[in-house]
């Protein structure tokens, strides 16, 4: 058991959790809660870390609760098995290396994501649905932007190098799981990214106030990518010129914009309900 | 100048930052901003509490923003002649009493909003789009929520008693503006307000995973009000069951949800966009 903060993997955690420099350069990240736990995959977990109140069987308040911390201890048991390094830490040091006000006990360590654009192009069903978001700034919005382009069933999702990193603690937690499931990849590019989405035969939409038509009244082909941009500055003059068309999301009262994550979500799953009807579901 | 973190009237903007029983105790809360301080009206202003640094002409970098911080000095006079209390402070005092890490200079005590649902449901338009909140905890969440409302053009906002306080500053600051102009008001009894909607003629929908049929298969009427749930735990069943109808917004993947200003985001422009049509804009 780890009882002091001062232990070195105790210290590597934290660098994990704090800075993005050093996630990058090991190609790792960190995670934390027992619903992500459940759902991380096996494959890239390579330390798991613990507290004495996760192990404890009683106090979980629902019926879900209780069976996912069953199903969560069944976790813990099989990553032992694989080998993959396991240790608990007195509840004091939990605290310290949580990146929340109410830690869950446990946190674990995994292998950053490899995608390509190329892969999810490939990879892409019959529904090609790209979001494509410039220097999004917000950690929070772009976890939602995650987990909402999986409830509208995109392909992937494609960032600037602006955007803020997707494995920053407070994005990962918006993600509620997403994080493990939507492709995702930074381009240094981005116009050269909505270049190859349109060679692919993807109609890409710039979200826009100068837009001419709104959201609403447009029929997204199949193959449709929606280009978001900075929650303040919107998108770059350049990057919203690539676009096939500019859409508008209308806007009653005295209101500038919406947020970046909503004005995501409503364009996303406009045209998923256009391909849902399509494809007469 | 006040230069003493010990100064009352510091320790007393502190407390309305901190604290959500003084602020509804005292019915003041605390803005800050020069966006919100722009948009804030003025005959509920109390105080005002400047920076040296917000008096600085220079250092603005767009011209929006030299443009906003020119309007701002004009309403910090009008103000002042209007006999409100105004004050710069030091730096390392507002630094201190600013909530946000990039304070910009001004913050100001205001009267909190009276609303009531009666007075909602007399100055309602044609649309009368209302959302009916249910023990929403993010303050991010709330704000957004009002935000899109103001945007799809919300009546009202009525809010359970277990919401989390919409003068929460965090929850201020999400909203951009809209808290001064959407209408809101928290109910003791949810359930009793959405009968007095249906009392109305307004049609409740709630949002719901047992929904029959997805949202975006309805054609709201001018009369519509959207009961959401909390992020966690959805609606309680016997909040639900007032409803009208459930609606359902599909999800591929493995969601158990979305987020909660998201789902609402989408029940509101979905039903904003048929009125819309309806009036033929």
């Amino acid at each position: 058991m780890i009882t002091s903060l001062s232990n070195n993997r105790i210290k590597h955690v934290a660098a994990l959790r704090e800075k993005g420099r050093e996630r990058n350069r090991e190609g790792l990240f960190l995670a934390e809660g027992v619903r992500m736990f459940q759902e991380a995959p096996v494959g890239q977990i390579r330390e798991i870390y613990y507290s004495e109140s996760f192990l404890k069987t009683t106090g979980r308040r629902t019926e879900e609760e209780s069976l996912r911390h069953e199903k969560n201890l069944e976790k813990l048991a099989l990553c032992r098995e694989r080998g993959i390094f396991t240790e608990q830490v007195s509840e004091e040091v939990f605290r310290k290396a949580s990146d929340t006000c109410s830690p869950q006990g446990i946190l674990f360590v995994m292998e950053q994501f490899t995608y390509s654009l190329d892969r999810m192009l490939l990879q892409a069903g019959g529904q090609r649905l790209f979001l494509a978001l410039e220097d999004i700034q917000d950690p929070g919005n772009l976890g939602t932007m995650l987990r909402t382009g999986e409830g509208a069933g995109v392909s992937g999702v494609i960032m600037s190098r602006g955007c803020v990193d997707i494995y920053n603690p407070k994005t990962i937690r918006a993600t509620m799981g997403s994080l493990f499931r939507v492709p995702f990849v930074y381009e240094e590019d981005l116009g050269a990214a909505a270049g190859k989405l349109k060679a692919h035969g993807i109609r890409v939409y710039a979200a826009h106030l100068e837009g001419e038509r709104y959201y609403d009244q447009i029929d997204y082909p199949l193959g449709s990518a929606f280009l978001i941009g900075n929650e303040g500055k919107g998108l770059k003059r350049d990057t919203a010129d690539l676009a096939d068309a500019y859409v508008k999301i209308p806007m009653e009262g005295k209101l500038e914009s919406l947020n970046a994550a909503v004005a995501a979500a409503l364009l996303l799953y406009q045209a998923a309900g256009c391909h849902r009807k399509e494809k007469g579901k």
